[in-house]
């Protein structure tokens, strides 16, 4: 933990999108490093580097229907009454070249995905055509150049790039890398994620408690968020209310590329959270305190160019807090722009009027169900710290903070969690 | 492949609701197997087995403030012209037990988490007292019983479902069976899906492809869309246009939970895989052709209890066919109901007319693009087989079978892909 300025905000409360802000700016730009995995692997990765097609794709140009191969021009002035007859002159079998060029008044038997012979810039499809005497084919409609072609290059001309640096790779971009030839790809380091819980009160999940202890439970949450993230979580146990033990904690945390403390739900562990905090840096503390609720004593940090956050023992409140602040930085660290262009959501109606404070984010969680062919969201009774309010949700309400009500019946968006 | 009666339907197009309910009804119901696994790595499985709580969650009564633990009847009537006091007979220290009852007239110092002393039913926020003379408190406003209180077994009671069979597990559950102690998982075994691309101009990605020739991609596209459905991708590899290699690789395909068989876009190969596919069974095949854009020519087998799928070799159309009878297949067999009760999507606005036909379900292509503050859904060019229409668009809007046309400036749903 180095020198350098050290700046406390106690509960100065920032604003939802400013804390967003001020911490991302404060984090590094990813991706923190390249590394290369198989082609099935990389699904759910993020592409460090640009990959430029070797070749064009498809490299020749292809039939996308069953029929005969044709020069175009030939086949001007077709109709059903009088058709334009062409000699065919080959078939082209599958995944083999053609043997000869076409000449005029020539055509070829083509199947779907078959290559074109040279000459050819079309394909007349079967139900088209009418079979005439052994080796003549009537073509009964035009066919302007290019028809039922997919040419050289179409799908992605030679040096053009597949994918571009900072592309989520969904299951079609490995299509689109295997079509080349790329089985091998550069992807984004995943972070990887300390994860620390604090409290006196904690065991271990395997433990038994004793009386007046419960088992820690937010680090297998944010194992589990983490992941799905995109970033490679790390569990480093719990530590007790002790400055030296948590202490101890950060510096094993810091090691990582973002540390996580979950925990100190009470005044007096809020604050020892932050002055330890409040010893990182330079910038240290960058926020504490968000105008947010749950999740308001938040606390967003940085060590050098390791963020740490301090986040709210409550479950219910680390979720949140964890969606608004730490999902927004392992995309920024993954090389991703830190909040999508859009997000998907289940439209619903809100079963009840919610009130909220203009300047504060809400974050509600709901329950979804039917009515009279509708959905409605039900907000689930909230009681601070309760998991089950969490596990009973369908998802979770931003109530945004130039919003001061929603009213029983409004169509909201409910965010799967 | 067993024997009995061998059902061919040749092109009698079914419609996407039927061709899904037979198909459905002739697969297995999952879940397949239970596997165990570790807590931490249960996110995304599905519970094969309702798991109860051992005890009580809490197991005894905590505090969800910082503050003090009082009797409520002793607070009845404070204000703050005339507060109660109450004398502090303890320091409640986090994860012990407290020592002494409350008896009338006394408190204890209590931080949020804290477990309450016997005879304490309510915790009074310390911003609603004030400190008096050494080891005396006023209370300042009365506090109903169970207030700032989570009560023992209020997250869940002893012996009722932390979660039930067939819940899909988020990372909130995992916290929930955390708290609970269960570190070890009863899952829905993950079903084995068999993955073989058919076709002579085939070769594998990782070759250099001759005149005529292109790589086989669609089996990576498969494999990712299968793990991202909960299923576990086995590739099998390519077979050549011929019946008794695509034979083969149908046997040991089926010595998996489903098989997939992609390929054959070409009429002579559509009929080769139709006429494999109709030598299995019982069921044999159930359909085959289906009222559809693209995919109609998708095939919906059984051999015994073994679901089998003809895939269309086009990119485009074997990923709008694994979205509609596969993935609803994988969630069966994994013991949650085919289709979610609701979809999350984004809401955009059509850019362009698109007409289609009643009684035809049309899955269009499109990408998304923002203008005016509003967000727009602009149908990608689409030209069979390029598997740049799937890497080009962002998600897709599907046409109800009910549903002719979607004028431009139309809202609609599009689909994440």
């Amino acid at each position: 933990m180095g020198g350098g300025p050290v700046r406390v905000d106690f509960l100065q409360l920032k604003r939802v999108s400013e804390a967003q802000r001020l911490f991302l700016e404060a984090c590094p730009q990813g991706p923190l490093g390249v590394e290369t995995v198989p082609l099935h692997e990389a699904a759910g990765r993020v592409a460090a580097l640009g990959v430029k097609a070797p070749h064009d794709l498809p490299a020749f140009h292809r039939s996308t229907v069953d029929g005969y191969a044709v020069r175009a021009a030939d086949t001007f002035g077709a109709s059903e009454g009088l058709p334009v007859y062409l000699r065919i002159v080959e078939d082209i079998p599958m995944g083999r070249a053609p043997t000869k060029p076409l000449g005029p008044g020539e055509c070829a038997v083509i199947a779907t995905g078959g290559m074109l012979p040279e000459n050819a810039d079309a394909v007349v499809m079967v139900e088209h055509t009418e079979l005439l005497a052994e080796g003549e084919v009537g073509v009964l409609h035009p066919a302007a150049p290019w028809t039922n072609v997919m040419r050289r290059g179409e799908d992605c001309a030679a040096g053009a790039e597949l994918v571009a640096a900072g592309t989520g790779l969904r299951p079609q971009e490995l299509g689109m890398l295997a079509h080349a030839g790329v089985t091998e790809v550069p992807v984004a380091r995943r972070p990887t994620v300390a994860i620390v819980g604090t409290g006196d009160e904690l065991v271990p999940a395997h433990q038994e408690p004793g009386p007046g202890q419960i088992r820690e439970s937010n680090s297998y949450t944010l194992y589990a968020l983490v992941a799905a993230a995109g970033g490679e979580p790390v569990i480093l146990g719990t530590a007790a209310d002790d400055e030296q033990a948590i202490r101890e904690k950060i510096e094993e945390g810091l090691r990582h590329d973002v540390l996580l403390l979950s925990g100190g739900s009470s005044i007096g562990m809020r604050d020892l959270t932050a002055r330890l905090f409040a010893e990182l840096g330079p910038p240290g503390i960058i926020v504490h305190g968000v105008s947010l609720k749950p999740a308001k004593p938040t606390i967003l940090a940085a060590a050098h160019d390791t963020p740490a956050v301090g986040l709210p023992g409550n479950p219910v409140s680390a979720q949140v807090s964890f969606f608004l602040f730490v999902q927004p930085l392992l995309r920024q660290l993954l090389g991703l722009s830190p909040f999508p262009e859009y997000t998907s959501a289940i439209r619903a109606r809100m079963a009840k009027n919610y009130g909220s404070a203009i300047g504060r984010v809400d974050v509600l969680r709901v329950a979804l169900y039917r009515r009279d062919g509708e959905l409605w969201a039900e907000p689930v009774q909230d009681k601070s710290g309760l998991i089950s309010t969490l596990t009973r949700a369908d998802g979770m309400v931003i109530v945004e903070e130039n919003r001061e009500c929603i009213r029983a019946g409004d169509w909201v968006d409910v965010l799967p969690v």
